[in-house]
């Protein structure tokens, strides 16, 4: 069977965005992620909250988020990857953001949403589709691919028990400790291991 | 809604593969295409009987896609292309002959087949899934995305119809005669417009 990989952008490839805003910001509230509040609406609502009324625009967040670089070795990881098996990066961000970031990725194909703007002002969000990672697996393994994920967060949990295999890359302790389903990998050199062990 | 596009390989970013085999070998059986045989699995199974009549091998095979170069301008516009949209190529090749090919292409994302191959003869191809290209049309459709998708041939057809938009590029003349629901563009830049103007 052929495979297809499917990764998590922030945490497994990137530092997550949203600390980078709340350092720059000094919003510490800004830190929370999916690795800390499971509802990715509940999360999404109160970043928009505290962006509006600190009046910070999307400009600033994009000023921040380019200059972001890949965590060490995850560019080197990711261009290895792509010679041998195709890769998808699953992603709850937005192409708003995430541009830049995949850049620096040498643009690897991304799923993820889109932001609603109104004059430099992030209005609100539109999730392209409810737990959009969990159905792309679900959809390449109709299309007869043999699916290995990698993620660390609450919005990553679905898509690894849908998958053919998946691993947590990474996890903070508490997800680990939830999931104790999965293995758990530090370094790109086992998450490629991984990978290869697992080709069905 | 957000787009993606899906574009065939060979005719539209590549030369015809199977034409450059013809003219290193001086088969001239070997010419024919997807553009001239609708069955694949007839055209597949003539290419074999050739390959293995005349004690070809693999090696050969590729070693004369690794010569091939992308079509005059295919990288700039996937490139360009790729900033902007998410891509992924829907080819009837094999990832043994494809890999080269993608190298010039800067790793798009790839769906196609695998062939069967024996201390280096090619015994046989398995095909991921039929009408895969068609598939991955409908599974895209269903992971909420509004799919562009352009290509050259019969084997294209199918997922020209199933996608939100689809156009012939550069088809021979009997093709364009045979579909004329299509329209027809030739030209890079036109492409990018006829994509630029389909989005959702």
């Amino acid at each position: 069977m052929q495979t297809i990989i499917c990764l998590d952008l922030e945490g497994v490839l990137v530092p997550e965005v949203w600390h980078g805003v709340a350092e720059r910001t000094g919003i510490d509230e800004l830190r929370a992620t999916t690795r800390d509040i499971p509802d990715y609406d509940v999360l999404m609502k109160q970043r928009l909250k505290l962006l509006n009324e600190n009046g910070l625009t999307v400009d600033l967040i994009q000023e921040v988020i380019s200059k972001i670089q890949p965590l060490e070795g995850a560019q080197k990881f990711l261009n290895e990857l792509r010679k041998d098996y195709e890769v998808i990066i699953l992603s709850d961000t937005f192409y708003e953001f995430a541009t830049p970031l995949m850049a620096h990725l040498n643009f690897p194909t991304l799923f993820c949403h889109e932001l609603i703007i109104e004059e430099g002002v992030i209005k609100g969000y539109k999730l392209r589709m409810q737990d959009q990672k969990k159905h792309a697996v679900v959809a390449l393994k109709n299309l007869k691919f043999n699916v290995i994920t990698a993620g660390d967060s609450y919005n990553d949990i679905n898509m690894l028990r849908e998958a053919d295999k998946g691993v947590l890359f990474r996890p903070p302790e508490h997800i680990e400790k939830e999931f104790p389903e999965f293995s758990v990998i530090t370094e790109y050199t086992e998450l490629r291991e991984f990978i290869d062990k697992n080709v069905a």
